[in-house]
């Protein structure tokens, strides 16, 4: 087993991150052959999805994410502060995946990237956990 | 390696329960150091997902819920039953999550709890299993 | 551990498959007892959910993801590609399960498959990779 932590900036909501060579070098890191990459971050208002990382298809992602959990949408937890939409965010998009490798390979697709979602509504210093287990 | 199912009685939907005390509980009765605990439902109409167990949070995200999978729309599972939304529901919101843990302490963030969903009509006896794999 | 690679047809979109033979078929092939099932497609435009493979069920799955999801609405891929739907519809949905078994037996419940999402405007030829990891 093989844990390491990577941080990185973000901007302000929503900005996504490519944390694909993250997950790729503590594979290589681990030394392990074959095994399953569980990639979690800590963060309430953050996500982490798997998808193509390209451009036109990142803002579709930002604009379906605003449409099905609107910015206001008379949320309780913004009478106490004023992020509900960044909550709940996370909380549908999730905050850990499970990418098995194969020697030494992530199982990756050639068009999928492991992306890490800013939902905060403010620029921040974010950390993801990469833990490898395998033989 | 270590198992275990934990059973909790809910009221209906959707009622939240926050269970991270059982996975944190089953990390230390598995004495493992370092690894992941994977929290899985075998029920059909209930879901995990990991959020800041917040009174005004928890209104919201019923509300997203509803909206996200209205109640009633013309579903045709309801011909022969009455549940759909409570399956729907369940299959976006996801039956498992993976979670890390280091030293001995799970990766969640301070704000950050595992929540079961009950997502079913009627108030039931539920459970999750806990199964803890590491070092 | 045991890993293993599985390859079927599927229809245009929106197909589901009942894929949960291939999952209990690798884990009894692994000898292994008890531990977690990872199972993960490579297919950027495809999906993996645990629900009920009944027939009106998924209609109503199908009816859900074309509501939150929409064929059309603007995107901005689909001026190069034709397909940004059947990609954000993937990300939402998940690329990535995780089933612990014990006993040699999935932990799913006994209404629960695991259904294999095919995302893509075109029938194709997919894959998903089960690993087993346990003692």
């Amino acid at each position: 087993m093989f844990t390491k932590e990577y941080i990185f900036a973000t901007k302000g909501e929503i900005d996504v991150l490519d944390v694909t060579e993250y997950v790729t070098s503590a594979v290589a890191e681990s030394k392990l052959v074959s095994g399953v990459a569980t990639v979690f971050t800590s963060e309430e208002t953050c996500g982490l999805v798997i998808m193509e990382y390209e451009h036109s298809l990142m803002q579709d992602l930002k604009q379906v994410i605003s449409k099905l959990v609107p910015r206001a949408d008379g949320y309780s937890h913004n009478t106490i502060d004023d992020d509900a939409h960044s909550h709940l965010r996370s909380t549908l998009l999730g905050s850990s995946l499970s990418v098995p490798f194969v020697n030494g390979n992530l199982a990756l697709g050639a068009w999928q990237q492991v992306l890490f979602l800013e939902l905060g509504k403010r620029p921040s210093t974010r950390k993801i956990l990469v833990q490898v287990i395998g033989e």
